[in-house]
């Protein structure tokens, strides 16, 4: 029976004396000469493993940096040892042999390897705790977005990524040959998501890949990201949604730092807290674009025209200094910047918002027409026909509630908690122009 | 502020007399001359109304079947009105006017509506309380799936869904333009789970769409399903799998039973207890076959060959009659039907396994190849070139564990749990060859 590194003091402790079987990979040997010392890394940790010969698979071949082992042994204290306790190994089993040769070397300091020897040793380079505890944080993020909503009666959906396409006359589409026709690839499930609020669901959310076919490669983008998608029927305007977002973030936050610690603490990371959240700024376009263009002239910098990424750290920066808070949210975007389904508030505002978080752009949503005349008198507007949206159409022709939403990028919001330069970072695979393997 | 339809009894008995608002949708108008009656539904049930007028919109027009409306007005005990309440109005607000022709009538019996109907108005269907219950459980499998792997410690992954394809040689792939080259929809994260459980996160769970460019249309077949995919290092065989995917169903089944009874209910569905789980047999391939075919003979049938969607079926009916089980595990599958990666137990036989449960397979499973030199060997046999096999290499010569792992098709046992005839009924937005909308 396997015990894991984190618990072999304990083991120790219940029964002492007694032999324990441990697995995991070899993290680092040190040959002392007559003793050599293995560190064991596993899922929960690492253990000091001493031999008093020299270690060798069955073949006698010397044991290799990474090979998966199982040793079997008896626990000694030793205050020198991580953790406190040590294996005095009596049994050795190489199980996954690892070749002598690494293309680098797991166990190094990775603060000196380059995002591109990472990203093309991914096999290699998720071993490092450190890489690893990215995608610990990622997965508590997912189950705590869902279980905030799930608590508050929202419905999880999976809807298609295959789409007949062409709806927002968007460019930045993926083709997909499918079968003797050609399908594009979900930019995100925004007409599905706003269908099940129409078809009684009124409360929904989704955990899917959405996709963007941007050429531009910078460190803000993936062309294929984990969306987190949410719903809602029955809102009065984008304020309820900012409302729902807030508190879901916070609770994103308070289980992070309930349950990941540890993962926090090796990326020198923390996150904001309830009062923090509580305290956002809510600052509209029109203001919030004024207001960058004054900081960025007292910083030395020119005029900021619109909400670009230089004007979205200006506001988070102010946000910060201004309310103590590392978000800040913009809202009533302009008509001509947000798609043909957004509700306009006046002639040339939407009730539609950005979350910013710590520089950065991590969500974006707003309240959606429903109703139908307004949806074909604004057609015209985005150069958009009625033929070619009857599918649009249908969602609003037979009863529509007023309704609105957001979406979180995943990686975007692991990044910015942790402090990541580039959002590649936080995604496993990550794909971009260059980049479909591994 | 808004109250459920559910909760209208109860808000009257805290407030007896006062006010209190609804909103939903128009399921049913009964004109009784001075009185109409109308049925509201939202997302929590339905709600009887009463107008002592005939409900108008503020333009005077005569309310239609599925508008989305608000109304005021005081709760009234009536033992005929559905819930023992009903709400004698004051005010009416129409806000999403249904447009007065329907394409098909949503209050009616919907046994009567073929597959075809169902799915070309998913925006009208999925107000059948009954259809939208399938994705009220389907919701619920997905948290149960997830909740019970994380109790045990696994780690939820997402992984990239555009593959440089290939490596398996498969047939039923869909392309994908990606820039200036051409890349694949994935068919599984197959290698993506491998490489997680070799970086040391050892257990790993992923829900996320796959791809089969399969041309067939059956009741079993979608080209785009959700997978429920599980791996974990350290097994030691594919019985350590069996085990897990028992227990996790038999969570599943305790939570739906739990959470969804009324869901169960429309559909007249049950799900096994943990002892029917329990008793889930595990049959060899060669048996499993031999089996099927004496049972088809006894039915009248001819012989059966391999374990096809008949042999399921016999095999069930024989789980069912003979361990009193809707579950049927089918093991050591012959080399020749399994993918090269699958670990042998022998010269012809493998460590994999299906899970039959009544009727169908819903998932396939097994324990994964570790050895690199046991991979190179074997590569010859399944024709395929090592130079084209580098990253599926390179996962296997740094150190892997004996690993292992499975899939769930969630549509499919969504459909099994339901007793839905089609996989498609399963499916929110199913895909076809010839469906790609809505």
């Amino acid at each position: 029976m396997r015990v894991l590194a984190r618990d072999v003091a304990a083991a120790a402790g219940e029964n002492p004396g007694a032999e324990v079987q441990v697995s995991g990979w070899v993290h680092r040997i040190r040959d002392m000469g007559g003793i050599t010392f293995v560190v064991l890394r596993d899922r929960s940790g690492i253990l000091q493993l001493v031999f008093n010969e020299k270690p060798v698979d069955s073949s006698g071949a010397a044991l290799t940096l990474e090979s998966v082992i199982s040793a079997r042994g008896v626990p000694a204290l030793n205050g020198k040892a991580p953790g406190g306790v040590e294996l005095r190994v009596s049994a050795l089993e190489v199980t996954g042999r690892a070749a002598p040769e690494l293309p680098y070397q797991v166990n190094a300091d990775i603060s000196r390897l380059g995002l591109e020897t990472i990203l093309d040793n991914r096999i290699l380079s998720l071993r490092s705790p450190k890489i690893r505890s990215i995608f610990n944080v990622q997965a508590a993020i997912v189950e705590a977005f869902s279980a905030y909503l799930r608590s508050r009666d929202f419905t999880e959906i999976k809807t298609s990524k295959l789409v007949w396409g062409g709806t927002e006359g968007g460019t930045e589409l993926f083709e997909v040959e499918y079968f003797d026709r050609k399908v594009c690839l979900a930019q995100s499930p925004q007409f599905y998501k706003e269908v099940m609020v129409a078809s009684g669901m009124e409360r929904v959310f989704e955990v899917a890949p959405a996709y963007r076919a941007e050429k531009h490669d910078t460190p803000r983008h993936l062309n294929e990201y984990v969306s987190l998608d949410v719903e809602m029927g029955f809102i009065e305007s984008e304020k309820d949604l900012m409302e729902l977002e807030k508190g879901l973030l916070c609770h994103v936050f308070e289980e992070l730092n309930r349950g990941n610690g540890a993962d926090l603490a090796r990326w020198n990371a923390s996150v904001p807290d309830a009062d923090a959240v509580a305290a956002s700024p809510v600052i509209g376009y029109e203001e919030a674009v004024k207001l960058a263009s004054e900081l960025s002239g007292r910083a030395g910098g020119g005029r900021i025209f619109d909400l670009n990424p230089e004007a979205e750290r200006f506001l988070c920066e102010w946000s910060k200094k201004e309310h103590a808070s590392d978000l800040v949210f913009v809202n009533e975007f302009p008509r001509r910047y947000r798609p043909f389904y957004t509700y306009p508030s006046d002639a040339n505002r939407t009730m539609s918002f950005d979350a910013l978080f710590r520089g950065l752009e991590i969500s974006t949503g707003g309240r959606r027409q429903h109703s139908y005349e307004a949806f074909v008198d604004a057609l015209p507007r985005f150069g958009l026909k009625l033929e070619n949206m009857r599918n649009y159409a249908a969602l609003l022709q037979y009863g529509c509630p007023p309704h609105g939403g957001f979406a979180i990028g995943l990686e975007r919001l692991t990044a910015r908690i942790l402090g990541l330069a580039n959002v590649k970072e936080a995604s496993l695979f990550p794909r971009d122009r260059k980049r479909v393997a591994p």
